[in-house]
Formats: C-alpha cells, sequence, structure tokens
C-alpha cells in the first residue's frame, strides 16, 4: 500500500495504517519525511509525557499504572517505549519485569517500541517522531518511556511537555552527583518503590534539589508510589494535572513548544548537512587525506579542522 | 605571561606554565587552539585509561589507588577528573567522598578537574584536550575520570586506549538494559565494592557479556576490587598492561588511536561549521523566520530544514 493510501486510512483512525506509517518512519529516507510532513499539520493535541529514569526503577509499571488511569478518565493513550530494558521493546532478557498487561486488546492504547541502540541516552529522534504520529492519531496522551540518569540528557526537555524523573531509594548516590542535571530537567519527580529503605531520605533529598528553583518557576513536586500495588498513581496523575495547569496560566507550554521545533529544525539542518558532505566524494577525498597527515603527526587535529572548515562555509552557495 | 613563553617553560617541565596552558585550553577560543596546535607533535607517547562508572562507584578511590601503584613502579600520572561526584572536581557536596591523598605534594602527579556541565554524559572535548596537554607535558600514564553508565556514550572508545568500565554490586539492575553499550564500550569491567552481596553474580553477569565479543577480539576481564582497602588493584593493575601488551602484539592501538584522531578532526569540522552557521547573521534570520512558519503550523519542521539545509552545501565555496 502506498504512503497516500496510509495517509488516507491513517485519517480515518485505522490502526493498522498508523502501525505501517510508522513503520516507514522507522525505515527513514523519503517516505518517512514525507510522511512526516504530511502529518505536522496534524500535531500539537496529545500531551507528552515522558517517563525516565534507570533499568530497573519501574517505568514500565508506572507507565502502566498511568495509562489504566487515563483510560478511566476517558483519555486515548499512546505509548513509545525506547527504553531498552523494556518489555515494550523487547528488553528483560533476564529479569521478571511487569507487562504492559491492562494495554493488551484495549484499541484506546497504541504501544509502539523504539529498536533503541541501547548505548545512547534520552530521547532519540525517532521517538519523538513516533510520538508525533501517534499525536496526529488523535492519542489524548502520548507517554515516552525512556532510559536516563546516569546522566540526565538536557535534550529531553524537548521531547515532551512534562518530564518525569523516575527514580528509586536506590538511586541515592547517583541523585548527589545529579543534581544539575536533575535540577535543569524533571518537572515531577517520582521515587518509586517507596516502600523501601531510604525512600524518605531520597524524597527529602529530591525536594531540596526542586526548592532550588527561582522564585517564580515552576518547583517540580516529588511524589512516592509503590507502583506494582498502584499506590501513589492519583497523586502523581493529580501532579501531571497540576504541572499542566500551571504551564497554561502562565504560558509557559506554548513556549516550550516553540524551543522543542526550534531544537528540532536546529538538529535537522545539521543533520542535513553532515551528510551531504559525508557523501560528497571530493570533500571525503579531502577528509581521509587530513586524517593522513594528522596520522602522520605532520599537522595537529585543529588544523587540519581549520582547513577544511574553511571550505566549507555555511551560505556559500548564496 | 603570554603563550609563546609559556610553551617554552612547559618544554622545560615547568608545572606551572602546564597549569597556565591547561586554563588557555580551558578558556577555549584562538589561543586555546594554538596551545593545541603547538603541542600536538609531542603527544603520543602516553598511556589514556579512562575510568568511567556512576557516582559512588568508588571511581576517584580506583584512581588514587591505580595512581599510587603507578608511581611505585616509577611512572609519572597525569588526572583529568570529569565526574561531577569527584572530589577533584568540586564535587561531593553531601557525601564524605575518599580524597585523592596519595597525590598530594608528589611532582609526579598532575591533577586537573574539569568543570563539568553536570548533565552530559561521556568524556567531553575538554576533558581530551586537557589530556593532550598531559600527554605533551611527558606524564607516562593520563587517567581520565568521568561519569558514566546508565548510558555508556560509544564516544567514549575515542577518548582512551583502554576503557574501564566500574560497576558495583548495586548496579545489577542496570547491567542487564546496558549489555549492548557496555559491550562496545568496555576493555576491562571492575566489580567495585566487592565485599557486598550481589557481587559475584555481577561479575559472572560481565563475564558473560565479555564472552559474547566476537573470536579473536578482545575478551575484558572482569576484575574485583575493595578499592577502599586496596584489594583487587595489583589484578587490575596486571589486567590494565595485560590489555596494552595485546593492543601492541595485534596492532590494535593503532588503529584505535587513528579511528579516535578521525573522529576528532570530523567534531572539530562539525563543530566549526555550526559556530559558522550560527554566526551568520542572515542565515540565522533566515532560520529564525522558518522556525516562525514551524510554529505557527504554516510549514513542518522538515520541509523548513529542506529548505535551508539547501543554502549550506558543504562544498559551495569552492
Amino acid at each position: 500500500m502506498d504512503i497516500q493510501t496510509l495517509l488516507a486510512r491513517f485519517a480515518t483512525g485505522d490502526t493498522l495504517a498508523a502501525s505501517r506509517l510508522m513503520s516507514a518512519v522507522e525505515r527513514g529516507g523519503v517516505d518517512a519525511e514525507s510522511v512526516l510532513d504530511a502529518l505536522f499539520a496534524r500535531t500539537g493535541r496529545a500531551r507528552r509525557i515522558a517517563l525516565t529514569g534507570p533499568g530497573g526503577a519501574g517505568k514500565s509499571t508506572i507507565a502502566d499504572g498511568l495509562t489504566q488511569r487515563f483510560r478511566v478518565a476517558g483519555r486515548t493513550v499512546g505509548v513509545v517505549a525506547e527504553d531498552p530494558s523494556s518489555p515494550f521493546s523487547g528488553g528483560a532478557v533476564l529479569g521478571d519485569r511487569v507487562r504492559m498487561t491492562h494495554a493488551v486488546g484495549d484499541a484506546g492504547v497504541f504501544v509502539r517500541s523504539v529498536a533503541s541502540r541501547g548505548s545512547e541516552a534520552g530521547v532519540s529522534p525517532l521517538a519523538c517522531e513516533l510520538a508525533d504520529v501517534l499525536d496526529a492519531f488523535g492519542r489524548d496522551v502520548v507517554l515516552i518511556e525512556t532510559m536516563g540518569v546516569g546522566q540526565v540528557e538536557t535534550r529531553i526537555r524537548f521531547a515532551a511537555d512534562s518530564i518525569v524523573v523516575l527514580l528509586t531509594p536506590e538511586s541515592g548516590d547517583e541523585v548527589q552527583s545529579l543534581k544539575a542535571g536533575l535540577l535543569e530537567v524533571a518537572d515531577l519527580f517520582v521515587v518509586n518503590k517507596a516502600d523501601r529503605a531510604g525512600a524518605d531520605g531520597l524524597a527529602a533529598d529530591l525536594t531540596a534539589i526542586a526548592g532550588m528553583r527561582a522564585p517564580g518557576a515552576w518547583q517540580p513536586p516529588v511524589v512516592q508510589t509503590v507502583a506494582r500495588d498502584g499506590r501513589g498513581l492519583e497523586a502523581l496523575e493529580t501532579a501531571l494535572a497540576a504541572h499542566a495547569d500551571w504551564q497554561a496560566a502562565e504560558g509557559r507550554g506554548e513556549a516550550r513548544r516553540r524551543d522543542a521545533l526550534r531544537e528540532r529544525v536546529r538538529a535537522l539542518v545539521e543533520d542535513k548537512w553532515r551528510r551531504a558532505w559525508w557523501q560528497d566524494a571530493t570533500a571525503r577525498a579531502e577528509f581521509d587525506d587530513m586524517v593522513e597527515r594528522v596520522a602522520a603527526g605532520s599537522v595537529s587535529p585543529y588544523r587540519a579542522a581549520r582547513e577544511i572548515a574553511r571550505g566549507l562555509t555555511p551560505r556559500a552557495s548564496r
């Protein structure tokens, strides 16, 4: 079936067409761009929520629990799972992880996993693009589950309206070293597995970190959950709603979305430029030659880069 | 003192000159480039070892212990500490972390901390450049201590001759989800705090991961340590030496260094191009205008990027 037919079916709410369009986006290239071009005008309605945290923190369980609650409230849900440890994305080889049990057989829930490279942090451009498709498909909420912390990538800010950083009492040591990153990124903190020792201490640390925000800025709430039993999920849902309300009242939601679009265009331009450079035989030959000279010690990497860059001025074609 | 004078003193082994040149590199810009240009011919002699792992895993303690052992063996040491939780880099605000006690007052040890952004993974270009300076200064070994895992950045491969991934029994959950990344990156695994429960299980998991390497490839050894007591450090030193010997015998060391130089030139060219683009008023105005149109919904980010990139062809100035 060609892209135009799929797009027409997609517009009528055809789940299979949605799935195939996502596959086209995943394959990349010209088809991916035309799909995303065509769908862009329909995006912007969904509330995007990113769940990030280390493996084993319970992101999938939280995603499952939140999905249930959103469904009860009558909202449709899309899930993009980028965490390599997520059962959604074919992970969980060794452990017994929770399955997204409630999603099975509910047409109001659409789950899509991303084949993650397993070694990069943050939300990939692909995950954002799949979120676009789910948004255009009319999902009220799009959850993006992604591996994070160790390092929290500040780039994640551009992926969602609300960023939920999920930790467990075991994350205490890391929290200390991640203060700045967490502070920049989190809109909400969740201390999951809060029935374990150390939960209150971690929550207190996170509350202290949240309190370092500038006056007038959003103060990230800290919610304790035991996701496996559903404990704390109502509070989390309430906190997410409060964040959305605050953004709407302060006009911050639009500003963040504009920043995200800006960042996205910038990244796409750089990507296109990089490909063009890499695919130009003459430019590649010059680069290879220069690397030889660097390896031979006859020129430094810095001088080599200067000489190459001299021929690559950004606006030279005008 | 001007850069030329500092370079002349640096060549005579003047520690203060080395420190000032590193500050110049840290400030960036034209001076940084001329320092690095001038020093490049002197680099390539030091053995570079990266220590990466989550906060609280004991990287500083291991770095301290290894430094001691290298010094006993008569080798001079440079340390670049990029981990925001490292006591070297002014971290450890909340906890009582080990200090680099043995380094104090030993002219054979030069420690330099990098003001990390605290939210990005991997080894920064700046850390690599400071390692260059320490290499050019004649240090036999340069240790690079960096935050990693959560996500292991594959870029770290280009930062050192040996990559040591440091974990603790508490990291078990994460290891499972990081298999691919760890496998790509690690030359050696260290299970620190090996007197805690779960150390043997983690070591067995890591050995299994290491065994997935292709035949003929280096099989990363797994070393258990209790760094606070110095236990296992001799085994770690031996394993590091074995890795160096293997690289020399197989000719892999040179190949990796060439790949690293290649990657470095590529990154520098992209960086220069990005700056040139961003500093060009006309190009910026076009970009801003296009972002407005995207935000207004009249053009998609993909079409916007295509239109902008059309004017930015890489070799257009020839």
